[in-house]
Parts: structure tokens; sequence; C-alpha cells
């Protein structure tokens, strides 16, 4: 059985990627897959440096994320998209976790989405994330990445998507990735 | 049993891309890999346009391409960079390629590897080569990536790499890329 | 004066991006910016091959191509973005043209805009150019980029675009372009 | 006259960027160019949060260093690679520094350089940030960037580097720049 942990890459209260993590997990609950929410709140290392590195050596937070990689065996991500790449926010703490040894993501299966006011939904910035991710770090980024443009507009008041088929196809996307992770785990 | 096609995504006879998929071709053997070598130039289709495709459809040369793709279980390509980016010729190619329908490339796995005789070994080509094949014809990407560096000076006369260490992990790189197509296949 | 070539990379007939420099040039007249318009179809090169390089030389279309570059002072592209990255038709070219000495990127002058069915309207497409034209080969990329999304549904029978706040920064980009090129020329 | 500033992007108190730029102001000194080394250690703001900025408006970091940004005519950044792309400390600023109103980047001339102990030099950061600085936030980026690959072996117990051909390169480089900003201010 695969367990999966979520988190909206965003500080904001109001989120549209905190909706969007929310609707990942209503539809991952009805298929019956284990899972289990973070709050990126309480991931908010200092702003990495190897000084401190050197010193005291990974922060407790990011030391605590990296335990909840190993207790679980996927990652989704829904992630702005911040000037056309990650957030700082998030490459914050993927810098931090890249520093563990053995590397947590090696191997680590991670689903991207993304949502976004923008008509472009934030797919440039996963791209991004993608290159840091897997080409950096060696994770197995599942490929179908979900985007969500036009965020605001996007939920009804219940917090699905106005838009059926796309909901959908985001079911099918969580499923195809427990699949990916069974398969590579 | 696996089987894995392998291409360099080089026109030129002297290509150190060709070098590299060679001393890939002969780890495989030695691993008892099933391989079958593709020549590019057997797959130079016309420049991609919409046109064409409306008349005539994919080209032979294209078809053929796919039809070498269905028939094996993964594809490694070993592809130069040109100007920080995927090469025109191999982009011209997989452009052909995610026309077709079904697409072929959705969840088909592919290893990439760069030589290139800039001490950065082609890496940021790749980077390029994942957001089309991944991120957007959404492959199964297998994640270490190798960039062979100052690739003139790389190889020994007999097609092995003066760098022993560097061999070594190409080979398990090769190893792990046939377990990750049998994991996901 | 400034003298401004027009570029579609595009080989359709009824291309959206022809549509797209079509109404570059028509808003280039009426601020009587001189303007030449070339024809993707009279640059299409053979696949770059590093033997045919060392043979022949430049194909004698990309040597016209570069002419051409060198008889102006700046260059508008509107592209399409296929899978995620640069056309591999677009790409073949600005791969030949980057083999000239002295390259006849450095320090010239362009200003890159998209059109494309999708919502996100090219711009991941454009952000691989730039990492080619600029990054790689020193071209000065004009900063504000045009992306036109939708693009099926976006122009009036005239060629106009239905949203006219649109067009209308449309043209204050070909304005700020030629601007750009003046100072930096 | 055009005033430079001067960053390295490292928290890092022994960081090969911080010799970096080290270096470049001492090229620049020696050029008569009027230099303000800022210390990155001084704008470390708050993660970005929207309910920060709705709240408290910009950290008070951030409008010190967009007051500089304003006091001077350009910017020089030497920044790490962090796991292929933009560091996240970098990128924080940068995020933050977009949100103030008129956009500070717009039209601001940016060189980049980087320094790693990688061969590849850091250059496929830079590629992330062009992205995000040029793409997304309108700044002018000077096309020459400079990599400094082997960056722990690079320099001289005096600060200059062991390759004096790349170090003359770098003093052109700066010159370039201040020309640019020239043209463009």
């Amino acid at each position: 059985m695969a367990k999966i942990l979520l988190m909206a890459a965003s500080l904001r209260q109001d989120s549209c990627n905190k909706k969007l993590i929310n609707l990942v997990a209503k539809l991952g609950i009805e298929q019956k897959i284990e899972i289990e929410q973070l709050d990126f709140a309480d991931f908010i290392a200092p702003l990495y440096s190897g000084d401190i590195e050197e010193k005291n050596g990974l922060p407790e937070m990011v030391q605590t994320f990296i335990a909840k990689l190993k207790d679980a065996d996927g990652l989704v991500i829904a992630s702005p998209e911040y000037n056309f790449s990650t957030p700082g926010t998030l490459k914050n703490l993927l810098d931090w976790v890249s520093r563990a040894r053995p590397m947590p993501w090696v191997k680590y299966p991670v689903m991207l989405c993304s949502a976004s006011p923008a008509l472009a939904g934030g797919s440039r910035g996963l791209l991004h994330t993608v290159a840091t991710l897997q080409c950096a770090c060696n994770a197995y980024i599942y490929p179908p990445m979900f985007s969500l443009g036009n965020a605001y507009e996007a939920f009804t008041s219940d917090g699905s998507l106005q838009d059926k088929e796309l909901e959908k196809r985001l079911g099918k996307n969580i499923l195809g990735f427990v699949d990916f992770v069974k398969k590579l785990r």
C-alpha cells in the first residue's frame, strides 16, 4: 500500500494552490489512497547558507521534512509559478533537502501540479522545478503535470473544479501517479 | 526481456556522441542486454510543416522510427548540445513523432546522455530535451543523465573512457535504466 | 534610420504566426518603420551536419539569411512553440547561422513573439529560444516578449486583433524595439 | 557617468562567488568605473508570502535593495548554481522585488556571472535567472554571461584568476556592460 504526501508550496492562507492540493486530497481519499497533507508553513527554513550548514547541520524543520519523505512513498506538490520559475520559497526548501546524505530525492516519486490566475497555469515554473528535482536531484517526476490556469475562477464553492472534464483528468493523474509509485518503489 | 534502442543524434561521421553510444552498446552487450542501434541518418525527415502533414501524413522515415519504438521497450539517445539547447536536427524528429496518434512518447522510457567537447558536457541541451520529451510528450525520462565533457580527449583508441570510474558509472546507469524499463512497462 | 526584418518561423500557409508577423508589419508601416518581410520557406537548409559544413561550408540559403541580417538592424521573429520548446525547423536555421564567423548573432537585436492556439501562447518555447539566441549566441533580445494565446480566435478578418488593448501593446512593443535597436547599434 | 552595483548571491563567508565579485570590483576600479558593493546578507527577507505583503507591504530590506537599484544604473550579480537553477536565496529576493510597483526590474541593466566548483561553472543556474529577470521581469540582461568553472582552484592568493586570458575576458565584459548601461539608460 502506498502512502502519498501532499503539499501546496504557498504560504498564503487563501492560495489557489492550497485549493488545488485540497482537491487532490479529496479525490485521493475517494479513491482509497492513503494520504497525509503537509503544511508548507511547517518547513520554513532559514535561507540556505553553507556556513549555517557547516556549523549546525540541516535545520530541524528540514530534517522533519526529510523524515516525512522517508515515512511515505511519494509526494504531490502544488506549486505556484513566481516570475516564470520555481518560487524562491519552495526552492529554498529543495536546496536544503538536497544537502542531506544519502540525498532524499534520489528515486523519490514526485507529482507536480500548479494553479495560477494566469492563463498559462504555472507550467513554466514547473519546468524549472523538474530541472531541479529530477535532472539535478534524480527524483522520479511523474510525467503528466497538471496546470490549472485562470485559477481564481476555476473552483466551485465546495472546492471542486467548474470544469468537470478537467477534474476527471486530475483524478486520473492521481491514480496514475499511485501506479507509478507502486511500480518504482 | 527488455529490448533497448540506441541512437546518437548526430549526423557527423566522427561524432563524439556516436562514440558514446557505441560505448553504451558495448557495455550493454557485456551485460546481456538486447540492443538495437539506430542510425540517425535513416530518420532525416523534411523540416516539419503542418501542410506537409495534412497532405501526406507523417513522412515514411518518421513512421519507420515510430515502428522501431513500438518494437522495443526503451530508447537511449546520446545527443550533442547545440547552442545551449536540443539540436534542431533531433528536435525536428521529435516534433514529427509527437504528431502521431496515439502519441508514441507517452509512457515510453528514455535515457538521455550527451558528449561535448566543452567542459559542461552538454547538460544544458539535455534539460531542454527533457522539457520536450517528458514535460510536453509524457515520456518517462530516466533521471540520472550522463554528460561527458571534454569529449574529444575522453576516449581511448578502443572506444572506452580514459576515466574508468566514469565508465563504471555509465555501466551502472545502463543497468539502472533497464531496471526502470522493466518496472514501468 | 533602422531597418527591421520580420519572419514567421512556420512553414504552414495558414499559420497564426504568419498572421501575427503580418500584423507586426502593418503596425510597423503605420509607424513609418522601414521593414522587410522574410519568407521562412526561403531559408530551409538541410539538417545540420558537421560533415556537410566541413565539405561545403554554410548552405547558400543560410548565407543569404546572414546577408539579410547584415543588411538590416534588427529582426522580429514570430515563432510557434513545438513541444514546449523552439521548433526544430527554426532551431536548425539558428544552429547553422551560429556556425558563421564572425558569429552573426553577437550584439544583434532580436524581438521574439509567438502565437499559439493554446492558452499559454507559446511563451515556454520563447524561453528556450532566448537561451539559444541570447545566452549561447549573445544576441540582444528585447525583453518584452509578446505571446498571443488562443490564436485561432484572436484575429479579425482584416488581420487585426479582436482585443484592441493587446494590439496597442504590440504596437508599443514594436516602437520600443526600434528604440532599443537605435540605442544599441 | 554610470554607477554599478555589485552583489554576490551567497551567504557563505568563503564563497567563490564573493571572490568573483571582488575581482569584478577590482577590475572595475582599475577601469575607473564607479561601483558600490552590496552585501547579500543585508537583504535577507522573510520567505515570500502574499499575506505578509498584503499586511505589511514589502519588507524593509527589500525596500532598501530597491532604493539601491534606483540610486545606481546597473547591477552585476555573481550567483552560485543550486540544483541546476537559481538559488532559492536569490530567487526569494527577486520574487519580493518583483512585487514593487512600478516594477524595479523593467529596463534595468543586469550582468550575470557565476562561479562554481563544478566544471559547468554555474551556467545552467544563470539560464533560469535570465528567465526570471529578463523574460518575466523585463530587465535588460547583458548577453555575455561569465561562468567560472572549477572555482576552488581558479583564484590566486591575491584574488586574481590563474587563467589570465579568462581574467582579461572578464575585464572586457565589465567594460562592455558599462557601455551597454550607458546606451540603454
